[in-house]
């Protein structure tokens, strides 16, 4: 799927903080186009991007049209399908219907929506195979930390035995705030809640599952397994005390929450201080470990906007040169 | 240069513990098929690599012909040259000569070498290019830690503003022994010499001239510079004191040599507890700063002989694949 000469053509489904980094990031690059943005009150056909940014900003409707965003995935000729509409982790809606009709109209589908690639997995990965187009999710695990393209391109002559990470920057912004400071979790909770890093519910979070479904995604992708989100064993950062933050770290530890793959658990564990996954702050962090080449560790800005739609922008340029 | 029949056939030069890592690793591999391995004594043509890692270890000479590593390099029809002799930074030789003939026959390149990149870097790559042929260095930089390919293949999409890393294992062990036992630099070098971990004659590491080696290849590859080592502003860490370390440690900070790629400079500086660049032991880490996707850091076993050999396997693939 080499396409050289005419642009790569885009929608954007789902115009939330993502769709608009999305947006933003794409009005830079003049090889991609995009023909359709769809948000939940409506779609806008070959958008000028900068004028609908401004209308969201303005708590405008982007609206141009009587189409669906359904409508426009089916019916637009387009090549890629960003799907960015929220995660729900119970029937995997919106998203999961967008991404089985992209597919199924041989569009390819770049996501940061953890929903449906935890609902059914295979059903996507099979459809895009029989299509012969791409799903690429680097977004969905880790925002702007490359570890599905890391593991796939650059570490592709290597047998990967585990993955073990700090995959959610909620918990680990409270976990690092309350051990720094010797602080109870309900204030730094709420602390974080006033500073838009946690959500007015925290529970997505806090309670581990939003780190479950990431296990659940990179199992999948890299083990060969056919697991969901009830698979995984989940253990939350609710009931760590600073009393105990205060031990591990007097005795060279740090406590994360850590989601480990092969075993498909997530659990507060202990880190030694020096090892590569104790980052602190909203950082995410992951130690892929290999055969031959150990232990190898990646960290970066696990949530955000511009950088989670970066690495959706990373995904579009992987399809665009045909190396997905 | 896509190659999916015919073994891919390749030459080891230097035959040291890298070198041996390579054999061992490449015997696991059917696509590819060592037809010479040269060390300091002779060659060995079309050898049964199993034979001559036992000669190897006994002390024997490998050799089973009168030709010379420049002979093999020269005249024996092959498509890619691993060169793994000594790093010699003065002259870069017989290392610079090696690859030089490699490229003019239309071979290509796969090097944990850093001489030759920092005394001929873009001599070396124009030659690659004239002849159509890959030099791929992977494993010069952080041994098993990616860095080159995941800039090149990974973070292709982004826009790379600087790196800063911890770059030198035997530096790293040394620091962090220092620091968590409050013990001298010259009782933890000569232990870290007893233990093999730090050479006899450490001057290249611990005063910062394998870090600068570095800096190098990362700025001409990334940066578009024309820098060699003597560019670079180097101070290394015979001068830290564990005083300097116990005084940082209490401010949250730990003492690491760092390279920096733009400024070209390596020297020992404060890292706060949590940075993702803070990696204890014989780690190496570097943070490759980006315009969108932010702060990314990879952390690995800079040195180790499979892990080095893992880094020039991988960049072996990368070249069977077509892809560099």
């Amino acid at each position: 799927m080499q396409r050289s000469t005419a642009p790569l053509r885009l929608s954007i489904i789902g115009f939330g903080a993502v769709g608009q980094g999305v947006a933003k990031l794409v009005q830079t690059v003049p090889q991609l186009k995009v023909v359709a943005v769809a948000d939940s009150r409506g779609v806008a056909l070959t958008p000028d991007l900068g004028e609908i940014l401004g209308r969201k900003r303005a708590g405008q409707s982007i609206a141009n049209s009587d189409y669906t965003a359904l409508d426009a995935i089916r019916t637009i000729d387009h090549d890629i399908v960003v799907e960015v509409t929220p995660t729900n982790i119970q029937d995997a809606e919106p998203g999961l219907t967008h991404m089985r009709e992209a597919l199924k109209n041989k569009r390819s589908v770049v996501t940061s929506n953890k929903g449906p690639l935890v609902v059914a997995f295979h059903e996507l990965v099979q459809l895009a195979q029989r299509n012969g187009v791409a799903l690429c999710y680097e977004a969905a695990v880790g925002g702007a930390m490359p570890i599905i393209n890391l593991i796939r391109e650059t570490l592709a002559g290597a047998r990967i035995l585990d993955i073990i990470g700090v995959l959610n920057g909620t918990c680990n912004y409270i976990l690092t705030r309350m051990a720094e400071e010797g602080l109870d979790y309900g204030l730094v909770l709420s602390e974080a809640q006033d500073m838009g890093i946690a959500e007015a519910d925290p529970t997505y979070d806090v309670m581990g599952i939003d780190t479950a479904c990431k296990v659940v995604i990179l199992a999948n992708s890299f083990f060969d397994r056919n697991v969901t989100f009830t698979d995984v064993e989940v253990t939350g950062i609710d009931r760590v005390t600073p009393d105990a933050l205060k031990l591990a770290r007097q005795r060279g530890f740090a406590v994360k929450l850590i989601g480990e793959v092969q075993e498909l658990k997530v659990s507060p564990k202990m880190i030694p201080t020096g090892h590569p996954l104790n980052v602190g702050g909203t950082l995410n962090a992951a130690s892929i470990w290999t055969d031959h080449a150990g232990e190898i560790t990646v960290a970066g800005k696990g949530a955000g906007s511009v950088e989670t739609a970066s690495a959706i922008l990373s995904d579009i340029l992987s399809i665009s040169k045909g190396s997905y």
